[in-house]
């Protein structure tokens, strides 16, 4: 048998990161940076005021206090946006918004709450320090500073910082298509009436699901019965406009099992059996033509965990998510203490789904069904959200034991 | 001034859960459930087998061992997908596929690995226990069993479990419609050449950006100038089609804080200091016509504090997530030991960008920007992945400190 580590390493080195194509920070959300993104200029670009007041020059206003205020002559007045350079002369003020300009002359910003607000004149009751209030051209970022690296998942406040150091596009990698295909004559669609022996079609929804979660555009083809032409034509027809296939079924050892016939006969796919329980059947390869495809077992726990242990890193890398040659399951991987204990299988990497509890910074783990890791318990699994990995050599998990977990609800 | 409570329980008081709408579950990705889904039939339906192999009756193979095996003759072949119901007589088997109905008379399964796999008679190497490898009907949801629970947020195994149970809708609140207004004649769209005094406008970028990653519809108008006509003819076109209206900048005690100028003439709005830092100058209320707007200031930081402590509640229970009465921030909020300390202002809340590390289990964190929470510093946000909340009583968070923190990455 293979073991967790090998097949994984198997299924990564089917792709590569995709193609970068340049987004406005708008319409960049969810991309991957294909690139360092370094600041074109400075930020902010010029000393400007962090305050709504007057702009000043410290010495003039130096012994300003209540008691005793300093009035000046306001020869200008500064929206934000405004675009003049009003000298500020010994004895004048220019009035100020945030995040105006400091104009020439002036080194420092009194609020408008230290002064009467006036207009032509204006009463400053407080002596600022030299410099208080003005942010100082460069304080954020100099010109050719690193503002985001590539291979970061661009969240709201990267799109925001990209704009905010003025960048009109940013290059990142190509969302992955992905094509979900289930396999099964039991299978029929959600929702439709059941007569004995068919069962809804929950795979390819679970997994297209995933997958768009996981960054992938998806197109679900839904279910085909265990019909080699069928299922044939199905994936020659999708494959050329598919970054990824997934298949759920078929790879088993039952005389039925299509997938596995069609494409040993096809050729670049290799079926192999892993060290690990649910999951232990799975299928990685090339369709004709090139298309990385990856056929994971039909149980739906098996399904969900195939694609959180394997699918799930490959679509991280063809995001380009790895670009850094970190570990792009570092954030879903930590520790946790489990509180209940449990039987495990000898020789085969567990993976069992259990719901998190956080207390105060500590993360408990308890199995989220009563089954744990029965491979058949879909209805279970919606109430996990993480996988407790057991190794392989451990055949008794005890209650306060501390397990590697991997969540699946980031 | 407002405590940061009363002001986050003042917004909340604006909005209610949006009606609910029917999806099927392959849409349903990432909607909020309006209602408990309840099994309208058992999981799974059948008595069926959980193995490749041969159903048999117990009795019939009881003695059967490697060195004395058992005959019994194949009279059928079940296929997944087969309603066909034979009966299985003494000294008959059927053939089965995982998932099959296990036939009549049938009350075990051996899995094919213990037989010769034969078509017309199968030999039987081990004896299975009775019931062996049979899924009982119902053994994972029994009908009327709660599958999933009203404000359940429908992530991949969500969705999985609706379709398992044969749901062909799901009946959840409609996704919020939010448009997002930024305020400021200083402001140009990034990628634009800046002339003195302008910079890109980020904050319509970072708010419209967190509004869809908190699970909104976002139409994203950009920035308007400082012009009371303009904003208020932007404000009119947009407000009948929105359920929240965001604007940013324009809220605090400038000469041209149009949006403080147009929406107090307008009336309907409350514009107040709330006892926090950054973020303290706050507008809530609502347009003419009802419908609800939050005024955040223009700092990017505060804007960032604002949405985080403020917006995505309100998105939350429009979304319908607080259906469960519960706290729906809950799973964004932990705690974590500080690793630096920093002084603070006396009398404010303080939320400070941070970056966390998990150390097996343990959160820490650290100030993600050397200006920690100065509220100009948008690209030093990007590298934070949490606030941290310091109480208002603080001035000195000393480093070993826990502190409660809001997750910003989650």
């Amino acid at each position: 048998m293979r073991s967790v580590t090998e097949h994984a390493a198997a299924v990564l080195d089917l792709v590569a990161p995709l193609p970068a194509v340049d987004v406005p920070p708008h319409a960049a959300l969810g991309h991957v940076l294909a690139e360092d993104l370094r600041a074109a200029e400075a930020l902010p670009r010029w000393d400007n005021s962090a305050m709504d007041g007057y702009a000043v020059r410290a010495a003039d206003v130096a012994t300003a206090e209540p008691s005793a205020p300093v009035v000046l002559r306001v020869v200008a007045d500064l929206a934000a946006g405004s675009g003049a350079e009003p000298h500020v002369e010994p004895g004048t003020a220019a009035r100020i918004m945030t995040g105006a300009p400091v104009p020439p002359g002036a080194d420092a910003v009194v609020p408008v709450e230290h002064t009467d607000g006036g207009t032509t004149t204006v009463r400053v009751d407080r002596a600022p320090r030299p410099g208080a209030h003005v942010r100082r051209a460069g304080e954020d970022v100099a010109v050719g500073d690193l503002v985001l690296a590539a291979g970061t998942e661009l969240g709201p406040t990267h799109v925001a910082a990209a704009a905010s150091v003025n960048a009109g596009l940013l290059r990142v990698h190509r969302r992955p298509r992905v094509v979900v295909v289930s396999t099964g004559s039991e299978l029929v669609p959600a929702g439709s009436p059941l007569r004995r022996g068919t069962i809804p079609d929950s795979n390819s929804v679970l997994l297209a699901a995933a997958a768009e979660s996981a960054g992938a555009d998806v197109l679900r083809v839904g279910a085909v019965t265990d019909d080699v032409d069928e299922l044939g034509s199905t994936l020659r027809q999708h494959a050329a406009t598919a970054d990824l296939v997934l298949t759920s079924g078929g790879v088993s050892v039952g005389a039925y099992d299509v997938v596995k016939a069609l494409l040993t006969a096809w050729g670049g796919v290799e079926f192999v059996a892993v060290a690990m329980q649910p999951g232990k059947p799975q299928g990685a390869g090339r369709l004709p033509g090139g298309t990385p495809v990856l056929c994971l077992p039909g149980n739906p726990v098996s399904a969900h965990v195939s694609f959180e242990v394997f699918v799930r890193p490959v679509l991280a890398r063809l995001r380009g998510l790895d670009a850094r040659g970190g570990d792009a399951l570092a954030r879903r991987t930590t520790r946790a203490v489990v509180d209940d204990g449990w039987r495990t299988p000898q020789g085969r990497e567990q993976y069992m789904p259990v719901r998190l509890r956080d207390e105060d910074g500590v993360l408990h783990a308890s199995r989220a069904a009563r089954g744990g890791s029965g491979s058949h318990l879909v209805a279970g699994l919606a109430g996990s959200d993480a996988l407790a990995v057991v190794p392989a050599d451990v055949d008794v998990v005890e209650p306060g034991t501390t397990l590697r977990i991997l969540r699946t609800d980031l």
